[in-house]
């Protein structure tokens, strides 16, 4: 006989499975068809569940694909720590080219966009994007730089988000408005030069 | 009696009257109803012309507000000269000052957001950005930087290009993502972390 806590937990699971069938869909169709053809009735023609589950948990296609990433940075190998070898140059160098393979990756490059997108012109995806996505992955990179910077290889009144956003900002910013190619040598470049400053050095 | 030669240049002219007027009503509506909502039916009930008028010479709504951006920037002081008072981290501050302004100004901030939605989604967009737009815009920038360089105020070997965008990227970044406060306070920062780079100096 079934217990009443056997059923809750079965229907969890069903529950579960449904949630992660939509995420998948929808980060699937968006790669397939564009964030501009994606529709809650495709998400759930491709899921195999009713519209309404998907409207009873989520507002809006923007919503659906903010968690999307987040089950994909859930995942075990989504958040780790940066590496760690002692030379700081040649870690970043490795962070920032895996970063370009991403955005060059045709997989991640719409739903990316798209998330984007979202987050420009919807302030509260942008708070739960900030919150919840960004900023758990900056403070992995702040914490790489805070090492560092306690090891003396860094400016000690250095401004750690500003750091952070000075070796990514750049590389998002080309690979966003398109503005050159994005290749390893360029993630690099970015490195070098933010760690050396533009300033001449003796 | 009206030569054909006059009949056209008042054809030229009426059109031209038209055509500024689109593109104000263009970018005057993205402000008040946002992009989303923007259209070439609201557009053209604005700009006091036939819908035809406009699918004559666009072929999208991000395409007239492209062409609205152009027209602000052909404007006596859309492009000058960035200043050069010999004094290099003063003179950015000044600009990186100005852009922070400009991007918290509520007249821009949305027409710019949809600006950078459709260049992110639509590659030709973007090129076309690169080319009229942007590309201006940052040879004026490494215009600076590159009288600078000449002095021996900036490393011999600096990529200017790179240099630029170490510069304006994390602006433009945090703008879009809203992602911090975007304070001129923030701009002092990017401009000094990127003139003395993150490394120790002494």
């Amino acid at each position: 006989m079934t217990t009443p806590r056997k059923i809750s937990s079965n229907a969890a699971r069903r529950s579960e499975a449904s949630r992660r069938a939509i995420l998948t869909a929808a980060f699937d169709l968006v790669h397939e068809v564009g964030y501009a053809k994606l529709s809650i009735e495709g998400i759930a023609a491709r899921a195999g569940v009713g519209k309404q589950t998907i409207y009873r948990w989520w507002p809006s296609k923007g919503t659906v694909l903010f968690d999307a990433f987040l089950m994909l940075s859930d995942e075990p190998d989504g958040e780790a720590a940066l590496p760690d070898t002692g030379d700081l140059e040649a870690d970043l160098k490795t962070v920032l080219r895996a970063t370009v393979a991403e955005l060059n990756d045709p997989r991640y490059d719409e739903p990316l966009r798209a998330l984007n997108t979202e987050i420009a012109h919807d302030p509260e995806l942008a708070a739960a994007y900030v919150e919840r996505l960004d900023g758990p992955m900056k403070e992995l990179k702040k914490q790489r730089l805070r090492g560092a910077q306690r090891a003396g290889q860094l400016a000690k009144d250095l401004d750690l988000d500003v750091a952070v956003e000075m070796l990514w900002g750049p590389l998002l910013n080309r690979w966003l408005q398109r503005s050159g190619p994005l290749t390893p040598e360029y993630a690099d470049t970015i490195v070098e030069t933010a760690l050396n400053g533009l300033l001449p050095r003796r």
